[in-house]
């Protein structure tokens, strides 16, 4: 073999833009003001958002935000994290469910051309506690291209991630298609990020999906009993 | 090459429960008694997952309901649509937002292995018109095992997916990480298990999530302008 093919190859890492990292997320107050508390909460975290340099788009059905600097990741977490609490303040119970999809490795809904590009390495993210506790449900998609048959490859991501959550005392028993999280919110949207920038390291589209809930009456039964 | 090595395997196709057929789902009334909506639209539809042999688990965070027969997907479909407009009718300003993960491939939280069953071909899914029109945004996720560098097999089993849905004038404008859908629930909830067994048939693992309107005030707004 020669020297060459053994160099690892030193490609420059995506900036966020070319990887396409972002998000989508609804929020979704139980209660008659809904409107003014969804309103109230992203005009609250909206300083965030600019001292960022995010891009927030709200349409009619869920709000996206983009990254443009780094650490992309990071800034993605600590609004959304504000965003959530200031919802839940906001509203008359305090129950408010979030629903967010991390993205990375595809800019375009259709265009999904990274293979030229050397993938980011990305730092834990450092969230401040909020003091608010979540219940939430988690799903991680590392969206490998087609291989051999039977190979186990996307399966291995996801196990190293859960494994990841559960040494955090984030992550608690399994679900059908999710794995239970529970913690303060900072907590639980920073392991859900970490494991997304982590498989990231390595695949180029990685997706997840979290259902992240707060102040549910759900929970209080629980406690009661 | 021999004869052998071209003719096609005809395995026998994995049944609902082999192949973890289900999905988890979230329904969030924006209003003040929304565990009554909740509860009542569930109860509601109850006859529907008894006549379905479909399971459903209710848990703090959302509710799993798997198949169990053929037709599973249909079945599962026709539930959560009287479901969602269950609630959508029981609520005080009619609007209801539904997330829903729909599964297939992968039974447990951490086993996937179906590399030796064959996957069924499933026809598309007939699921009565509701009268209620949503708005959606939905992802298809092909959870395949890795390859080549720089193949792109997974955007082009979304891209087809995405061209059905245009074709059945469900799909309007792409979005970041999901595709607008628009149209009555019936219609969008079928086009989007159609889009999944489509995939399923040569991808064992497939997940596909969808966020479901009903009723927004953002949609009247839209109209009055």
């Amino acid at each position: 073999m020669s020297e060459l093919r053994e160099r690892p190859t030193h490609r420059p890492a995506a900036s966020p833009r070319e990887l396409g990292i972002g998000m989508r997320f609804s929020l979704h107050p139980h209660c008659d003001d809904f409107v003014a508390v969804i309103l109230g909460a992203l005009n609250d975290a909206r300083a965030t958002a600019e001292a960022g340099d995010l891009v927030v788009e709200s349409d009619d059905v869920s709000t996206y935000v983009g990254a443009t600097a780094v650490p992309a990741e990071e800034r993605l977490v600590r609004y959304l994290a504000e965003v959530v609490v200031a919802a839940h303040r906001r509203s008359r119970e305090g129950h408010v469910v979030a629903h967010v999809l991390l993205s990375r490795g595809c800019p375009g809904e259709t265009t999904c051309d990274l293979a030229l590009t050397g993938l980011p390495v990305v730092e834990p993210v450092r969230v401040p506690a909020t003091g608010v506790e979540c219940r939430a449900q988690w799903s991680l998609y590392p969206l490998l291209d087609g291989g051999p048959e039977g190979s186990r490859d996307h399966m291995a991501h996801i196990e190293a991630a859960i494994d990841a959550a559960r040494l955090r005392g984030v992550a608690s028993e399994p679900a059908h298609y999710a794995t239970r999280l529970g913690g303060d919110v900072a907590e639980v949207l920073a392991t859900v990020a970490d494991a997304w920038t982590a498989v990231g390291a390595g695949v180029p589209h990685v997706v997840s999906h979290l259902t992240l809930s707060v102040g549910s009456p759900s929970v209080g039964e629980e406690a009661a009993r």
